[in-house]
């Protein structure tokens, strides 16, 4: 039988009249989708068409909570307190999921966004109050999470289902954690070097650092990015290199994660 | 058998670190709770803790949706298109579901705020949008309208469970409209007039106008104001009324509406 | 000696990570830039780096101020006091000042955006506020609006300078009021059609509309669009077509009004 | 001749329809207001109201800029770029600027707010930022800064003038920063313990630690708070002690600084 694995990208990121990323092309190549909820970007409008074309495609709903800072995209680090930070989760995924309600749809994992993402995975106090606050909405919500990071242990701690991701087009220091943007290498622009580290590290079942330092961990989906056309660009080349070694690709809710 | 009557008031309008109302106040006098969704008023937080004290207190908990407006409290008419309306309402009432969620309890009615509820009133197409966004996110949802709408009206041609309140502290057109503000005696200040304007309408199965006009209209609920230590009073004498009068004071969900 | 003619756009509509329109571009064809102020678009930092290319371009700097309403881009129309519309215009035209003082350079007119601008061009009691705020903030400022409308009226009675303009790519009704967008015709997107369209004015000395009515005008700058490749194209032809007709493009600072 | 020295408090801190302490109580005891400019409080009505009624009280005018975040009230740290950072304090100062010179009046001070001035307070790099900011915008502006602070040294480095103020309501701790709030005795409560601290520090001439320890400075201004009644009255005890003694209370643009 193939090897399944999950493609999944962030979407849903314009506001009001403005655009971000080719959503179109996106859903034609993800199995799962990152929907703003409207903290960093989206507005109901944008989620509601997102969710419709999502549904269309047959890709499943996750929603992509953040800070509140739409002048900042939800890239600024902020200090919430544990209790505020849940129910401001609570509240972002609670707005999509009525939206995928009420377009006959379901919201079906959790993925945090930009700073909330990298605070949460580097920091078990985060990462637990994002745990708990998803086991709390609705523990059968499956918690898309960084391979390595503090917020896949606090979820496999919560009892939640969680899927470990890698992404295709960021490089990773030797503890686990992406490097930072501002660092040369970090991004990975051009699109048979993006295809070469998804293979090495599946290859390896491992996260593979700058180095080389290898670190085991299970890969349940591969984050791709859809801003720019050459992201577009990237992204298919990853989907087809996955699918000519055999994997099925597969939305998270077909999924086992174990 | 005892007559049943519900009574409603506006809560979890603070925000952040300022506050409005006195929330505790009313939720030992009220039997359901309309609370801000983040669009006129409240946070996150202040939701969280607006719902857990309604679910302490036995009260049923509503959402209370409103234009994106904090700087004008939801009170400023807004041009927004059907389809935006509609998505911003379901957005909103999904934010407090899953609040209420997290929390044991269950959102079971809506109720739009301020201008929105105003327009709703007296625009068919308006009403319509709003009656249609709640069945289309959960058909068990009763809408909270006031006696006489075009809201109330909408309502019940989309099938929804309609629940009708009358104003105690606000003045009538013969229209059945509320009359404006501004206008002298449109608000009810003395709490034995408001007493004595829930009780004439109540006996009359009729909204009452200023000049003395009967609109008759089932009665379901008797919305109440909590800002002001005056408004307390008044929602205290209103309840202390209507139970003297023999009426069993119960949350929309206890009741039938027909 | 040449004639001379203003040319003018919106710029600086851009929002954190997202882009609006290519303000490079139109930086090198219009003299007169009116800056998104954070209310309908734009951020500190958006508006400061238009200022400092626009100084670097010799453009001069208008402040664009909104309804508060980036979710709708400025383009809902909103009930707002005249106390509080003119407190907003004043804020939003102060902040751009800092900025532009802080940079070198100087706010020199008002042009107000979307919603605000059409219901200032139709209802006098409006025109009369924005008018009046801008002269209580500073006299010296030039007041841009649309040539025929109560915006024009009001800033002349309030003793303004003002500068009246017309658009390349929007249609005329016969009261001199902009044809509402979803009407056929009512946007120009042929460039040759818009070209002819600003040169028929000019020619006229007066609006030109729809079924041909004149309405007889001072015309001093010429609004163009930056907002898709087409809309630069436009504004260059434009440009081109007024300088081939012996016009000299100058910022509305070099200019008289009378 | 008397000793002069400032009192001064932050004031317009209400939003739309929400009220935040006592200002017109504020505005009979202090001789200079720090405004807020809308990013963590305040409207632009609110704004002009404030202006309005301290111009009235002869009270000198500040600019109170935060960190975007009204929801946190601007007490949380957020992660911004030294650009965006200056930007939004001259977004935020300029607003201000505009709305008192349409009222006849001026700004003649700059102080941060919240979170912002506790990271200034510590961060040179940060404090560096907004002094040069301030400086860019209006070297004539005064900076008001925590004695001992990071802050005051940048702005001295920048040529600005400083006043440096020390806080009636907060304990100190050894090197010179605030007790954080959470910490038992931080917050003074008792208005005489409230009165003896200021006491303490101006006849040392020094900032007093819990510990006793003490920091030699200069002393220009007294901060005082004006949310709570009991605030109110130990401003005005304040105000009464220090005129017992002799001192002349007058506006920062009374005094020198040297």
């Amino acid at each position: 039988m193939n090897p399944i694995i999950n493609l999944n990208a962030d979407l849903g990121e314009s506001l009001g009249a403005w655009t971000m990323g080719d959503d179109a092309a996106m859903l034609g190549i993800v199995a799962s989708a990152n929907i703003a909820c409207g903290y960093h970007a989206g507005d109901p409008l944008v989620m509601k068409r997102t969710v419709r074309t999502a549904l269309a495609s047959a890709v499943s709903l996750g929603a992509h909570p953040a800070y509140p800072d739409l002048q900042g995209f939800g890239r600024r680090r902020m200090e919430v307190t544990g209790e505020e930070l849940a129910a401001m989760l609570i509240y972002q995924t609670g707005a999509l999921m009525a939206i995928a309600q009420s377009e006959g749809g379901r919201v079906t994992h959790v993925k945090p966004h930009g700073a909330l993402s990298n605070v949460a995975c580097a920091n078990l106090e985060v990462a637990h109050t994002i745990a708990q606050a998803v086991r709390r909405l609705d523990p059968t919500l499956i918690l898309l999470a960084p391979a390595a990071s503090c917020l896949a242990q606090a979820g496999a701690e919560a009892g939640l289902r969680v899927a470990l991701e890698i992404f295709a087009d960021r490089a990773y220091q030797d503890d686990g954690q992406l490097a930072p943007r501002r660092l040369p290498g970090a991004v990975i622009h051009d699109i048979d070097e993006a295809v070469a580290h998804v293979r090495r590290m599946l290859d390896a079942k491992a996260i593979v650092s700058l180095s080389g330092k290898r670190l085991p961990t299970r890969i349940d989906s591969i984050c791709v990015h859809g801003d720019g056309k050459e992201a577009v660009r990237t992204a298919r080349a990853v989907r087809e290199a996955l699918t000519a070694e055999g994997y099925r690709i597969a939305p998270l809710t077909d999924m086992d994660f174990a």
